[in-house]
């Protein structure tokens, strides 16, 4: 594992490192906020995953996050989005929201994608296991959120893997791939036309089917310009209210997509996944 | 005057505009960030100066001023570091520390420079009356703070104006113009070979000749790699002591010259500003 950055911050260290992953078979950078506690001891972690086009550096250098993050003593863990590098495939017309940039968080199954295209075992089991090997953070005290693809990415992985995370939270996520343009192309894509094996990634499907019920709270802003063709935040929260699921969804008036609205509220995140961490 | 950018931010508006200028003749490029309070009054406003290489997004994107600027109900104008444009001469070998991105904030007197690189009326006084016609700001609290390139800019303007601004404050600011190769060649290059007409534009020669004494505030982190080479913050204490004007420097253990520095300590700066305005 090699350090390709470090950045004191907020009394903290903003850390970044590329490392050989065998999951996704390329190599693959993250970047880690340790707060100040973690000098003296394990700090419970907050991973964030991040939407289409981006990087691990978005969040770290836009949400403003770090300030909280030394405030609750929580480390803040950001991977990248999709594989990269030579030999991982992307889209053949170059679009962003297919291939590189866009790894939605899910094993492809479908050939070229299912050697490299495997986000979700990444960030599920091959990153924790390095993080727990090399950083002072609390295995036992995990938390999830993300935006857009990765508020997607956040809910799905946190309701397949209830007993792994304390909390998840996202904002203005995809909240049914298998009924959005971003989704469908992706699914299909990756996975094949079955769409029964579309529900293993869809929070909507997911969440109709949770035995064990983690705290979630989303934020959604009103003037997101995807939010009726793509997020569509209606279908998760009547697939939660049919199941009982406790969810709570804000609306925010006059917000959009984009970090401006990710670093109003981000404050709230923290706080919330605090409070179960 | 076209606005360019709107997005709701902490219950405020982060705006940019982008307008013909007549003091550098060209358009050009700034944000400001209206804080919720200025939906009822005028606010005060702190002006945001960068560094090298930077426009106006850098401070918007990345310093998260905008959580202090919501609570304080102060306005943060970024305008851009240089004229650009067509017509608009650059650096011949397209270094970084001259030409486009790279003002100083000053009013060059040597062609072809001095068409357009008069960042400093430009700054000083066009800017601040177009805000004064167009927003909800009030002319008579400005504050001034900057980075880098742009905390020399802060701190020469202020020095000089010192009726126009309540406080001025920087982060590693280039303390001495006059005494640092991208100073060095900066004056060398707008003004001419006459080190005289240096004096003007290079805060630890202006502090000795200051009348009225602003409250200043300077970050500068110990970890800087700039700090030997160019920013020399003991140009400026000592020149400070020696006429007994009072000057807070705290030199911060750990920090470096990016974002991260001052996204640490720009809530302090924002709280500092505030008690003067």
């Amino acid at each position: 594992m090699e350090k390709i950055g470090v950045h004191r911050c907020f009394d903290g260290q903003q850390l970044r490192f590329r490392h050989r992953a065998d999951s996704v078979h390329c190599d693959m950078t993250f970047s880690i906020y340790l707060p100040p506690q973690a000098d003296q001891r394990a700090v419970p972690a907050l991973y964030w995953l991040s939407g289409l086009t981006c990087t691990d550096e978005n969040f770290v250098l836009k949400a403003g996050a770090q300030r909280y993050a030394a405030e609750y003593g929580i480390a803040l863990i950001a991977p990248d989005t999709s594989p990269r590098g030579e030999g991982v495939p992307d889209d053949p017309a170059g679009a962003y929201d297919f291939g590189l940039g866009a790894g939605f968080y899910l094993n492809a199954t479908r050939r070229p994608w299912d050697r490299h295209y495997r986000m979700y075992d990444y960030v599920v089991d091959e990153l924790p296991r390095l993080i727990n090997d090399h950083f002072p953070v609390d295995y036992e005290k995990i938390a999830i959120s993300g935006h857009s693809m990765g508020g997607h990415g956040a809910l799905t992985i946190a309701l397949k893997n209830p007993n792994r995370y304390r909390s998840v939270s996202a904002f203005a996520p995809v909240c049914s791939p298998m009924h959005c343009p971003w989704g469908e192309k992706a699914l299909n894509t990756y996975l094949g036309d079955n769409r029964e094996s579309w529900r293993n990634y869809d929070s909507s499907e997911l969440i109709r089917q949770a035995s064990h019920h983690l705290p979630i709270l989303v934020d959604q802003g009103k003037s997101d310009d995807f939010l009726d063709s793509q997020l569509k935040p209606h279908l998760l929260a009547d697939a939660a209210q049919q199941v009982g699921y406790p969810l709570d969804i804000r609306y925010q008036s006059g917000y959009d997509h984009g970090y401006f609205f990710i670093s109003s509220f981000i404050g709230d995140h923290l706080r919330f996944h605090a409070r179960h961490l």
